[in-house]
C-alpha cells in the first residue's frame, strides 16, 4: 500500500498504541476520583498534559484536551462567539474553511450572528487588507485555518495576529490540524487566543484533539457537567487517549525537524512532474505547505480517478474526508476562485514524513499511464 | 487492589483492549475516504453499529457513537431543545440527575428555557404522578436518569415512556449510563426517544459512548462538520473506540445474564450488615440497581474514610467522580431530603460483573475497623 492521505488520517505509531494500552490498563482510575486509582491517573493526566505544553511552548493550563479538530473548531468558534455576545455578534472568518468551521459559522450565522466571510484567491488563501477592512466595532471573533486542508497553502495567521493584539477583546482562532509540525507555528505572545489540533493527523488514535486556549480566555462550553478541562469541557477525561496523542506529537514534532525539507523536495518534485503531464492542472500554489499537493484532471471525476489508484494500491483522495461524500464540486476550490471544470475533478496527494521519494516515483508513473488513458476513455 | 468505584469507571477487558489494537492498526483508513483503507475502515464501523444495534435490539440507523456520557446526555438535551424550541420552550427533568444532565439543564434555563424540576424523595426516584402534572401544551422534553449514579435508586422510566407515548411531540430522554446490563431496559416501542450509555462504564475504553436515537428524531448537532453520524454528530468517527465499546458491550451484556443475581446477593448482604455497624446509615432504597450501595457516616468526612480505604487497598468513592471535587454535600442525596448531615458524609461502593463475595468481605471486615475508630477520632 502506498498511503497517500494523510492529511485524511494517519497510521497510529506502535509506540502510541503502546502508550494507549498502557494507559488504559495500568492508570484506568477516574482521574476525579479521590482514590489511589484515581490520584495515578490524575498525575499521569497532569504529567501528559505538561509534556504537551512544552511540545507547544505554553502553558499547561492553556491545554485543553478534546476528542479531535471538530470539537477543538467548534468548542473555539462557538464557545467563544456565545460567550462573548453582549460584547457584539460579528464574526469574521474564510471562505475556505473546512467544513468543522465552515458549518460552524453557518449555525452560527443561523443563530443570529453575522459572519464576513473572507475571500480567498487561487493561491488558496486570503489578503491581509481584507481582514484589517473587515474588522469593526462590534468583532468578537476571526477563525482562519493555518493551512488549507484541500489545497496545502498557507494563510498568513502570523501576521494578522500580529495585527490582532492591537485589538485586545477581539478572539482570534487558528485551525492549525493540517499545520501541526508541517508549518511551525508560534503561539506564545503571537496574538493566537484558540489553536485547534487533532491527534490522529499526525500518527495519534481517532477520538483525540488538543485545543490551546490562551491563559485568561473563556469559552461557552459545548459540555455542560463536571468540571474537567478548566470548566469548559466536562465529561470523563481519557488519558489513554491523550497520552497516545502526545507521545505522537512528539515524535511528529521530532521528525519535522530534518521531514518538512525533505517532504518539501520530495512535493516540489512530484509538482513539477504533474505539471508536464498533459490533461493535469496543479491546484497547489508556489507558497505552500510541504505535505500537500493538489492538482485537478478536467474532464474527469476525481472518484474514478481514485478508484484506479486504489486498485494499484495508491490511496490518494478528493476533498476533505468530512465533505468526500458530496457529489458537489469542491466548495474551498470553488471558493478560491477555480473553474468549475477543475473545482470538480480534484485530488489531493497528502504526505507523512514516512513517505519516500519511492512512494512518488511510483504514484507518478501510475499517473503518466492512466490519466491520459482515462482521458481517452473519458472523450468517447 | 479491591476496586469498589465501577460507577466512576472500570478496568477495560484485555479482549476489549486488542480489539482496540487491531483496529487501529489494521483499519486506520478514514471511514469517509474513498479509497479501499478508508472503504474498510467505513464497513468495519458499519458492522460495528450493526452489532450495537443487534444487543440493544434496536435498529442500525439508531445507533450514534459519540465520545461518551457526557456528550450523550448534552447532545439529546440541548439537542432536542435547541431543535424544538419553536414547538415550545418547557422542559421537565428531575432534581437528581448526574452533573451532565444536571448541568446542561441549569445553561438552558439561561438560554431562555423554562424546566420543571420534579423532585426526588428518598428512596431517590421520582412519582409518576409529579411527571404527569407537570407535562403542558409547551413540554417539548422529559429526561429522567435510570439508575442514580449516586444511590442505584431506579426511575420509573418505563412508566413514563408509556404514557408519554400519548405525547408524541414530547421527547423522552433516558440517562441510562449507570443502568445498562444492570438493570435492563428495553428501547424499542417504549415510547423512549434518546438514550444514552457510556463505554467506560462496563469495561470499554474511555472517550466512547454512544446515544440510542429513535427513527424519525432529529436533533440540533453540537458539533457542526461534516455529515458524519446521520448528520448529528460531525467529526472523523472512531471505528476502534466504537468496536472496543460494542465489544464490552457484548461481554457485559452476556455476564448480566447471571451476574445481576449474584451482585443482588451480594450488595443485599452488604446493605443488611452495614445496617449492623454503629455510626453507618444506609442511604440505598429497598428498591434498587444491583450494583451500588450508598451509605453515611454522619460527622465523618468521606474523603477521610475514602482515604483510609486507599490506604487498604479498597477503592470507594463519596459522590460522583464528576462532582467529587467539590466540597459540598452531595447535591443528589440533598435533593432526595437527605439531611445535611447525611449528604455529607455519603460513601458509595459500586461493583461491577467481577467482584467477587470475597472483596466484600474484605470491605465489611476493615469497615467495622475503621469506621468506629475514625468516629471516636472525629469526636475527640
Amino acid at each position: 500500500m502506498i498511503y497517500l492521505d494523510n492529511s485524511a488520517t494517519t497510521k497510529p505509531y506502535s509506540d502510541v498504541l503502546d502508550a494507549y494500552i498502557k494507559v488504559s490498563r495500568d492508570f484506568f482510575g477516574n482521574p476525579s476520583s479521590l482514590h489511589p486509582a484515581g490520584k495515578q491517573a490524575e498525575r499521569l493526566l497532569k504529567q501528559t498534559r505538561e509534556m504537551a505544553a512544552r511540545l507547544l511552548n505554553v502553558k499547561p493550563a492553556e491545554i485543553l484536551f478534546t476528542s479531535g479538530g471538530t470539537e477543538g473548531n467548534n468548542l473555539a468558534i462557538k464557545g467563544t462567539a456565545r460567550r462573548h455576545k453582549n460584547r457584539g455578534k460579528h464574526l469574521i472568518t474564510t471562505e475556505a474553511e473546512h467544513p468543522s468551521s465552515f458549518e460552524t459559522f453557518q449555525e452560527l450565522e443561523r443563530e443570529g450572528f453575522e459572519v464576513t466571510w473572507l475571500p480567498a484567491d487561487e493561491t488558496g488563501t486570503i489578503k491581509i487588507e481584507d481582514l484589517k477592512a473587515a474588522l469593526r466595532d462590534d468583532t468578537i471573533l476571526v477563525s482562519l485555518i493555518h493551512v488549507n486542508n484541500e489545497l496545502g497553502s498557507v494563510n498568513p495567521v502570523v501576521e494578522a495576529g500580529e495585527y490582532l493584539k492591537k485589538y485586545p477583546k477581539i478572539r482570534f482562532h487558528v485551525d492549525h490540524v493540517q499545520g501541526i509540525g508541517k508549518v511551525p507555528l508560534r503561539l506564545t505572545d503571537a496574538g493566537i487566543d484558540f489553536c485547534t489540533i487533532s491527534g490522529h493527523k499526525f500518527h495519534g488514535v481517532k477520538g483525540t484533539g488538543l485545543l490551546f486556549a490562551r491563559e485568561g480566555t473563556v469559552l461557552s462550553p459545548l459540555f455542560s457537567g463536571g468540571s474537567q478541562e478548566w470548566q469548559m469541557r466536562a465529561g470523563t477525561e481519557n488519558p489513554a487517549g491523550a497520552a497516545a496523542m502526545v507521545k505522537a506529537l512528539r515524535i511528529h514534532l521530532e521528525k519535522s525537524v530534518s521531514g518538512n525539507e525533505k517532504l518539501n523536495l520530495i512535493t516540489g518534485g512530484l509538482i513539477a512532474s504533474l505539471n508536464d503531464i498533459r490533461g493535469i492542472v496543479v491546484n497547489t500554489p508556489e507558497a505552500r505547505a510541504p505535505h500537500i499537493v493538489n492538482f485537478s484532471v478536467p474532464g474527469l471525476k476525481p472518484e474514478v480517478l481514485v478508484q484506479a489508484y486504489g486498485e494499484k494500491g495508491i490511496y490518494v483522495s478528493t476533498k476533505s474526508a468530512c465533505s468526500s461524500r458530496e457529489p458537489e464540486p469542491s466548495r474551498v476550490l470553488s471558493a478560491c476562485g477555480f473553474s468549475r471544470e477543475v473545482a470538480a475533478s480534484g485530488i489531493r496527494v497528502s504526505l507523512s514524513y514516512d513517505n519516500t521519494e519511492e512512494d512518488i516515483h511510483t504514484f507518478l508513473n501510475y499517473t503518466k499511464e492512466i490519466v491520459p488513458s482515462l482521458l481517452e476513455v473519458a472523450a468517447k
